[in-house]
């Protein structure tokens, strides 16, 4: 399902990048591409650099914020130079594990591969709205790939990924089925409330409590299933409040 | 041994494009260049476009025809677009079967990974001093990647061969000891003095015999002692001839 695979540029500098994008993505069967407030666009180097691929580029969607374009997503990697060192874990994977995930679960819906701005990556903050996170393995002493030579290989990884489950006919749904994004978000407020109901969150002082459970809870990527027994739980919580006050 | 694997461009007409090869070969830890007849170089677009990589640029070496830049090579493999129609057959092989083959063989000689011009590729006379061709797989209604894209992939595919490699700790040699490439021009310089002093060739029409023999000697790769077999079948016949005069 390579057309159920987004590729999502956040804050791109060059105009030229966008351009190398799209084509690095038509080159390999890709053609959902998403912008998240590029600094120019539409701009003439994006359209010279896309070469046969403007289609792709014509095709291309605007958003504010990484948000908005991940809502629909029911999974989320980012790309990150290895040698970054951070704050929180996720788990880390190669190209090709990335690729065949990617792949695995677009077959029931939308997932997207996200690449930062082109002199600083992602940032922490975008990091963490990811599931998971992916390095291009490389030299060690200039790991340096410009952000097109990224998506190129991992493009490139998609469609042998593709190749390979065209060549094995392997149609099975994933084993889990997962949220999507904008459901998370859903369960984010309601938990949010529910914690302010309970007094765990005192509403003039809401402290790091979401930041840090967002980050546990992305972490832990539960199941749609999981997903609703926790609403139930919440809304258990929730009546308790109203009866007691 | 990723310093004998040696990345050749042939024509090059945008210098930029010899720059992001240069970028892209360091960032998968190779560093032999070389330069058949570019049409500008040294270049400030090249030097930009390298960023990081400028010493792979410096060390890099010009040669006016491709026949010197491979004279020492024991391996040559070219670059192609799968569409293409040839007169002619070579195996062909997937980016990851080239990076094995050029890795494994790197071990006791240098091996050659050659991509032609921009627009056009190699030449039909380029692909027949190739003992194989090779060519990513990518999307078949756009797979027109730039060069720059395609120097980058098949340099990953070589670094992710010699990190597996690297991993099995396979140290061994290659089963087979192939000949350098000036030492099968020898071979074939000898063949043709040999078939002509046994009047197969007759020195005023030569006609097409020694471009459907180098065809035919470079598709069935002789090893060293095959080589060594078939020169000493050669000084046979010229003293036959000798006798004979």
């Amino acid at each position: 399902m390579l057309q159920n695979i987004r590729i999502i540029l956040i804050n791109t500098f060059h105009p030229g990048n966008i351009g190398s994008a799209a084509r690095a993505m038509k080159t390999m069967g890709l053609i959902d591409l998403c912008l998240v407030s590029p600094k120019r666009f539409p701009a003439s180097e994006a359209n010279s650099m896309a070469a046969g691929a403007l289609d792709v580029l014509e095709k291309a969607r605007l958003f504010d914020t990484l948000d908005e374009a991940i809502a629909d997503c029911s999974l989320v990697i980012g790309t990150s130079a290895r040698t970054r060192t951070h704050s929180f874990s996720r788990p880390m994977l190669s190209a090709e594990q990335c690729a065949a995930q990617l792949l695995s679960e677009s077959r029931q819906s939308p997932v997207a591969l996200v690449f930062g701005q082109e002199t600083m990556g992602l940032t922490n903050s975008e990091l963490e709205k990811c599931h998971f996170h992916t390095s291009i393995d490389a030299n060690p002493d200039y790991p340096v790939l410009n952000v097109a030579s990224a998506i190129q290989i991992l493009c490139y990884e998609i469609h042998k990924a593709s190749l390979k489950s065209d060549c094995a006919d392997n149609n099975e749904k994933p084993e889990q089925e997962y949220p999507l994004i904008k459901e998370l978000e859903l369960f984010y407020e309601h938990l949010e409330t529910t914690l302010t109901d309970i007094d765990f969150i005192i509403q003039q002082h809401p402290g790091l409590v979401m930041t840090r459970l967002r980050r546990f809870f992305n972490r832990a990527r539960p199941e749609v299933k999981e997903l609703n027994m926790l609403r139930g739980i919440l809304v258990a919580a929730q009546k308790t409040a109203k009866k007691n006050s």
